[in-house]
């Protein structure tokens, strides 16, 4: 198969654990409240209209001009500061093809996303992590020292769960030539954001999703807000047609009624700043101050608590990498989700 | 902007043109009837019950073996011989991500879909076109005299509609050592495929869509088959959740009932050949025979048939290709449309 790269060829396919019966679910950042349901029957009535057997009009106008007005942009030309893919890794997938690939560098502060690894590799772009200081803060000298061609920075970042300084970010969009990709995926649960810098800076872009907040991480959507040129350059990459006709109107109800979609956000920072509260008094764990929807947390003895969890039928997040042996992530649930989590927390240290 | 690559910066974006209200659209080779009532009821029912707010099970394994029970393999395997993306373009973009790039070369005998030609551009891979021997036939010798790495061959072919000799095609997968693709986008209409030899074959991937016959384009859906180490391979450069939830249970609906969802080919393939008759007795009209849901018409004057359509509100494709410049593709519509084109066209030339 001597067709194959041989960058793929080394490459092992991306494995995702399988779900199991009756199991609760703390490990992958989703929302854990199901849609309203007055938005789910919104849905099944627009599936029960679409014209399916037709290609459908993939300038997506009405619906970036939504997402435009829900960034803060002005409604009437939001539509050029706007790019919508299938899931958050599909935009990566974009922006490493677009100005990644053979002879360029990425370079990350890790602990991070893992597919910004994986898809620097995918694409044969060149990957360098660089650790983050003490506390979680951002090295930024340190990735500037790289130069790179493109930066990612997660804001709140995963799975440390804070956000760097906003200055230091800066310091990175306006000392590197990189192109700098701000990835806001938790922004609906920190409420912070760097999106006015957009049309200040052109090298830098931010990446969002409906996967986590929005509760909607089963229809694969995601967008690119950023300056109108270099959202003309990432169209040239984008597949004419990547988003199907149904996401298309499931987000335009979605942006209509954003509001009340993201009523469960209040209550789920209310849930973490609980259980982050509750963590702090438990001997031989050190929770992490978090402004996402999950809580890292160190623990003096992780294999007895992690076995004890799996006995419990609870999933939470662990790690390959050697510097995060010891921790464990904890995405917020249902208050009965979390109570469970902690009272097993504490029968295990 | 420095950080985007050049040969990205040399696109275009790809334009669609825009759909205008009461149009005969006969462009784009769409299946004219809506989904049966019955499942587009059965749709709406499958997403008033999903959990949207949850990642799903990425391997899809109950869909890849129905596809691949549809494909002729065993089902207990079959899993193993399907991938599935959104869209053909998705899956383009996979195999040109896995075998192309900076020194790779893909050949394809043109006049061929234009999406492999600007896929190859997007990922730096180098593109030759060879041009279709007398009558459409395929110079299975010029494209072998390339040595290409990759050969993308479309069964029947878009726009003429033949089906290549099969003979040839077997020739260009033994004796060259590129990845070969059969893209079998009409399948359905042609009932002739070359699936029965990707387990003999393991350069051979066929291209199947559910853009066309399966009346479904709006929720972009194909799937490639193959044996099972090059899809093995190709799996590595799937993004993990790459098929949402939704189009995962809706095409598993499909695929349950999939003779009822076919039942419009045989209706369009007795219409095209209507057609195709009716095409033979205009003078300064000459169809070429095809195997599609479409059919290939050289014009005296093709400048005044089209203003004629176009005046008419008929939209039909035509090319930017000087090779092409005095032919149009017309897509098989219902009986009404089809008697609508068929009328301008007595009157235009």
């Amino acid at each position: 198969m001597e067709f194959i790269n041989k960058r793929i060829k080394r490459l092992k396919a991306y494995k995702v654990p399988p779900v199991s019966e009756g199991e609760i679910k703390l490990d992958a950042q989703e929302n854990p409240y199901p849609l309203p349901a007055k938005i789910q029957k919104k849905f099944s009535e627009i599936l029960s209209r679409i014209e399916l057997n037709r290609y459908h009009d993939p300038s997506y106008k009405l619906l970036k001009n939504l997402i435009g007005r829900y960034c803060g942009f002005s409604a009437e030309n939001s539509a050029e500061n706007i790019l919508i893919g299938n899931g958050s890794d599909e935009l990566i997938l974009m922006l490493l093809i677009a100005a990644g690939g053979q002879g360029k560098t990425v370079c990350c502060p890790e602990p991070a996303f893992s597919m910004y690894r994986i898809l620097s590799e995918i694409t044969g772009t060149s990957y360098r992590a660089v650790k983050l200081d003490k506390d979680f803060k951002l090295p930024y000298s340190k990735i500037l020292a790289v130069k790179p061609d493109i930066i990612f920075i997660t804001y709140p970042n995963n799975p440390t769960g804070n956000c760097f300084s906003k200055e230091k970010i800066q310091k990175i969009i306006t000392d590197s030539n990189a192109l700098v990709i701000v990835d806001e995926a938790y922004y609906e649960f920190s409420g912070k954001t760097m999106m006015d810098w957009v049309k200040k800076y052109d090298n830098l872009v931010i990446l969002r999703t409906f996967s986590k907040a929005f509760s909607l991480a089963g229809i694969r959507a995601g967008y690119i807000a950023g300056g109108a040129e270099i959202i003309k350059q990432l169209r040239k990459v984008q597949l004419p047609y990547n988003v199907s006709i149904v996401n298309q109107k499931l987000l335009e109800a979605v942006m209509e009624d954003s509001r009340e979609l993201l009523k469960t956000v209040k209550k789920l920072n209310e849930a973490r700043d609980r259980l982050f509260k509750n963590l702090q008094k438990i001997e031989g764990a050190r929770p992490y101050p978090s402004s996402a929807n999950y809580i890292l947390i160190k623990l003096d003895d992780i294999e007895s608590v992690t076995e004890y969890l799996k006995k419990n039928n609870i999933k939470v997040r662990q790690f390959k990498s050697p510097d995060l042996k010891n921790y464990l992530r904890v995405t917020i649930g249902t208050d009965k989700e979390n109570k469970n989590f902690l009272d097993a927390l504490k029968s295990a240290v």
